[in-house]
């Protein structure tokens, strides 16, 4: 992950705040209202200390001894990571993947709007999935300039990956989630996140008998 | 994740060695015979001296000036890994999420053989998703003592993960990748990894405008 641009918050600091976030969204839908960095550290493996100096960099949020309100935690950390707002998102392959990836209600749930859906196979071409038409891979740049796209999914193989990186970032996508197991070369200010599951599971392995 | 009962290397140096084993089959895919840290490090966006260091820790595995052999480090790194034999998974839940996971060929190329799958909706027991018969909950202790089974992948809604958990670390499961958005309480000797794309996307949106 490239250094922050507008601070020197550490990266590995913005990467637990999702996490907290789905902790207090969960704390929330248990009806709770208040919630500790010592309840939310219990839940998470994560020290209390370690979340109240996370907390610390954006100013706090809790009063000593009287703990977190969850609903108002939850409005400032949705602010901080920016997604107190509905993201587009475009999604690149239309494989068993891609559609499952569009089926998904997650996304939209928690603020991730798939709004268009690309292939380069003729035979899914103008096919839907859900309610979207799949559009061939050419008019990605000329969708992602009208529409404004910064965030875009790849679930292509693993050997189309770089070439469809690099046509979604010519045309100004400046975040990739990638689900093809492989590393991509990015431009220095644009953000790359990996899901490979089989990965996951062989750093586990290493542990097992 | 908890310490390496066996030595004392880093457990971030392991989480790096399946993303190197990954980029060593791209490059033996490609043709390749022969590369080098440098090489490795430009594809993956990490340093060679970063990469020959973790290597280090295993032996080292290549000659100085002449690089590494792909196919020798492949598998070396998959006798590191132990991911040089086949893995049997337990997938629990058979909703969209349990469905498109069961059809995913990727686990079974890289060695992770889902051998079973669970369900606790009565709409769903006894129906077939690939090859596999949705069997109820209630038989998952059962199931993995018989088979010896000690990796399991979580695909339920948020409410009953941890439930769930619960249930296959009883029966002997000691690894965990868990679908569902909500962390989990494990014992110490239990290893969890975690697929939430939501949470990904929303470590890049801190750095959009």
């Amino acid at each position: 992950m490239p250094p922050n641009p507008r601070n020197d918050i550490p990266d590995i600091v913005i990467g637990r705040l999702p996490i907290y976030l789905r902790a207090l969204t969960r704390l929330a839908q248990e009806g709770k209202e208040v919630t500790s960095s010592h309840e939310l550290g219990k839940r998470l493996g994560i020290s209390s200390a370690q979340i109240r100096k996370d907390l610390s960099h954006f100013g706090g949020f809790g009063k000593q001894g009287t703990g977190y309100q969850i609903s108002y935690l939850e409005d400032k950390l949705r602010q901080v990571l920016k997604v107190n707002r509905e993201w587009k998102v475009a999604l690149v392959g239309a494989g068993d993947l891609g559609r499952a990836i569009a089926h998904y209600q997650g996304f939209a749930q928690r603020g991730f709007h798939i709004c268009c859906m690309f292939d380069n196979d003729p035979a899914k071409i103008g096919t839907s999935v859900d309610n979207f038409e799949v559009k061939p891979v050419e008019t990605i740049a000329e969708t992602i300039r009208e529409q404004n796209i910064q965030i875009a999914m790849i679930a292509v193989p693993a050997e189309h990956a770089q070439a469809v990186a690099d046509l979604l970032i010519a045309a100004g996508v400046r975040a990739l989630l990638n689900y093809a197991p492989i590393n991509l070369n990015v431009p220095q200010d644009v953000y790359v996140q990996y899901i490979d599951p089989v990965v996951r599971l062989q750093r586990m392995t290493y542990y097992l008998d």
